[in-house]
């Protein structure tokens, strides 16, 4: 199958960030072929694209999500325990495979929407993911959670690795979707467990292992009071800070820490949103992107940043860090679009294949259109998509050189019925809340 | 006219916050006459509108802005000296009437477009923003700006005042167009001017003062330097402190100064956007509105905080003050809505003729369509718009009982045209620049 798409603005986030005005881009088999600037070349049978002057850029890789929890979106705001009060009880009394996938369908229709072509994501019956994953024609890290809160898909840590296996025996060569093992953090598994993460890990080369680090005050205060240590510390001690490791958060680092994750090669999922929403403080981000650790853009679940697209989060991402650095000067716009895309894909391992629009890469693309009056005028076009763009205004998403939307239509996914079966499902969550409520 | 919308989610923002699930809204003359839940009522000969399920608010009340630097949006983006280096010497260059006109008419269809209704707008040759205002048929305070910087419509303040009594005797009595006079800053005016202008205020009241306050760090040090006082001591000097004063920013307060705001009735525009793009770190919103100062959420300028609608203006308002308290109760999504409406109209001194859905009131309204799938499950409709929302999902916008915009396409302004324009003046701008840059 040839593609051609022509007369467009063409930001190919390359280590040169080359931009290709009135450009082209020719894909083949779903891979790039070739692109450039000026006229196109001639391709006899190709399905040619007049963009008509809208931007093509590399589609957005969100590296850290918790797909399943659009069921929960909204839920519990403003409330400092509603981990413990609301989102853990129900999750054990709703969490199936059903709910997953409904969930799941739900998030990978509003990522399409709003230009996400590669998610991570962690959470149970993750084999459901994958399959949602799949059908939806997205790209994405599925891993299985470990953790000892007695969550919904195992009561043991052996169940929890037995599932892992299952998911790894199922999805191993996908072309798209990538197995992962998932320990949900340092609190929740402990050292044994992370140890035996991280010598499963060894036995499996290539399968991501995606875990929340240095999120939370009382993650500081159980490190401290049972090893004595900070929390990227202790993980240090259990070998699980290794290339391949995906890390959440990373809000509290301090100077040798943030080395420490550089020189052990390991990932950071940023969640400007999800830690602003949450009171946090501001995460160290600009200083891990000069130590050289790669820090992708990431939502968190959307019942902790609500949205799952990166557009909406690429304000705060910035102003965050301008206002961590009481200057107007770190990351700039150009940075951000940078982490949204090339960086998030190097810290999923995935660098190679996707993240910049390059001759040989996986034809993951984005088409936006430019036509709002709030992105004009445009005397910086990085600017412009950070600054006032919208998850709106992503019009066509194409993944390995397959249409998943085009004119705002997802073509993979039947999107009334997707919001049809996730508010059906929420209406039980809203009655369990009520008797929770009643019952305080 | 009559006017029914009927089959609504109406969230009217009064003192109880009441919402009309299947609500109706009569609209007569302009006014609203009626609103309730279940049958409407039967108005022969009225427009009867079925707002299929879509929500009906309050328009939003965006209470600091420059129109006008539309045309320098995204210009000069992370560069800490911008103002020198770009904005003044451009503004000294460029700044005529007609680009104020067509700066500000992109202004006018981006915020409708938005949900913006009132807008208090502090610039140049301002009464060309009074003739955009009334012909985009938004309401709005034009307040014509003083300033010792050599700007580009006045070369001394007795020029400037004179502009200001021509400005006040044109818009006298205008039904949505508000004359008001605008001493740039404490720095910028000094000490004589700004009583000369709180003087010239007792003389001509219902017109309100709009300035910048305690919004940069050498303002702290001006003042410190000059009068051995911080910002709002040394204006509180001049008597310029008093209601009907819109003081923009406030970042830099301590407990006293809070009291001493609350104490002589000044209003504040909050710039989340603006604030955290320059690095500012976070104004005392919180603290502010538990004294009972009201505090609107305003764009800035766009030059500042790029967009001008309120949406995109939400979750960093939320957010900012969340991490400012540590913990997620601070600004709760309802408080965010009641700020972008009701508090915004206090402000610029318009609460008893609009900010909520109440009979009597004017008829400024949205509607906003609610069927995106980022928006769903709604727990909490707050939330929903706070953390979820676009301006892209903003459907109708009325003013006084005139319809503004219906289904995205807005009737006042020619989009095309408006946008044009924009655009060719940019271009000399773009000239400018790049001479700037070279002679550095």
């Amino acid at each position: 199958m040839t593609v051609l798409i022509a007369n467009a603005l063409i930001l190919t986030i390359d280590q040169a960030m080359t931009a290709h005005e009135n450009g082209w881009i020719h894909i083949e088999g779903g891979v790039i072929a070739a692109l450039g600037s000026g006229k196109p070349p001639d391709l006899p049978g190709a399905e040619v694209i007049d963009a008509g002057g809208d931007l093509i850029m590399p589609g957005m890789v969100n590296p850290h999500c918790h797909m399943a929890m659009t069921l929960f979106r909204g839920l519990g705001e403003d409330v400092d325990d509603r981990l413990f009060r609301y989102i853990l009880p129900i999750e054990r009394k709703f969490v199936t495979p059903e709910m997953v996938a409904v969930g799941s369908r739900l998030a990978a229709l509003e990522m399409i929407l709003g230009g996400v072509t590669s998610v991570a994501d962690m959470y149970y019956f993750e084999a459901e993911v994958g399959h949602v994953i799949d059908q939806s024609g997205m790209r994405g890290v599925v891993g299985q959670t470990l953790a000892d809160f007695d969550p919904p898909d195992h009561k043991s840590f052996d169940e929890g690795f037995a599932r892992t296996n299952e998911l790894v025996g199922e999805f191993a060569g996908h072309p798209r979707v990538t197995p992962s093992i998932a320990p949900h953090a340092p609190y929740s598994t402990g050292p044994a467990v992370l140890k035996r993460v991280a010598k499963w890990s060894e036995a499996h080369p290539g399968v991501p292992v995606q875990m929340h680090l240095a999120e939370m005050a009382t993650e500081l205060d159980w490190c401290a009071r049972n090893f004595g240590l900070r929390p990227v510390g202790f993980a240090d001690t259990t070998g699980i800070l290794k290339p391949g490791l995906v890390a959440a958060h990373c809000r509290y680092l301090d100077r040798s820490e943030i080395e420490l994750l550089a020189e052990r090669g390991v990932g950071v999922a940023h969640n400007a949103r999800s830690n602003g929403k949450a009171g946090r403080g501001i995460a160290p981000v600009t200083a891990l992107r000069k130590a050289g650790v790669p820090v992708g853009i990431a939502t968190d679940g959307p019942m902790s940043g609500n949205t799952l697209d990166l557009i909406s989060q690429f304000a705060p991402v910035s102003m965050f860090q301008k206002t961590l650095g009481g200057s107007r000067r770190p990351m700039p716009a150009a940075e951000v679009i940078r982490m949204a895309t090339i960086e998030g894909a190097r810290v999923l391992g995935l660098d190679e294949k996707i993240g910049t629009l390059e001759v040989g890469k996986q034809a993951d693309l984005i088409r936006i259109d430019l036509s709002a009056p709030r992105l004009h005028p445009i005397y910086d076009i990085y600017s412009a998509l950070v600054f006032a763009a919208t998850p709106s205004d992503v019009r066509d998403v194409m993944v390995s050189g397959k249409w998943l939307m085009r004119d705002r239509q997802v073509l993979t996914l039947d999107r009334k019925k997707v919001v049809r079966d996730a508010l059906q499902v929420a209406e039980s969550f809203r009655i369990e809340i009520r008797a929770i409520d009643a019952a305080r």
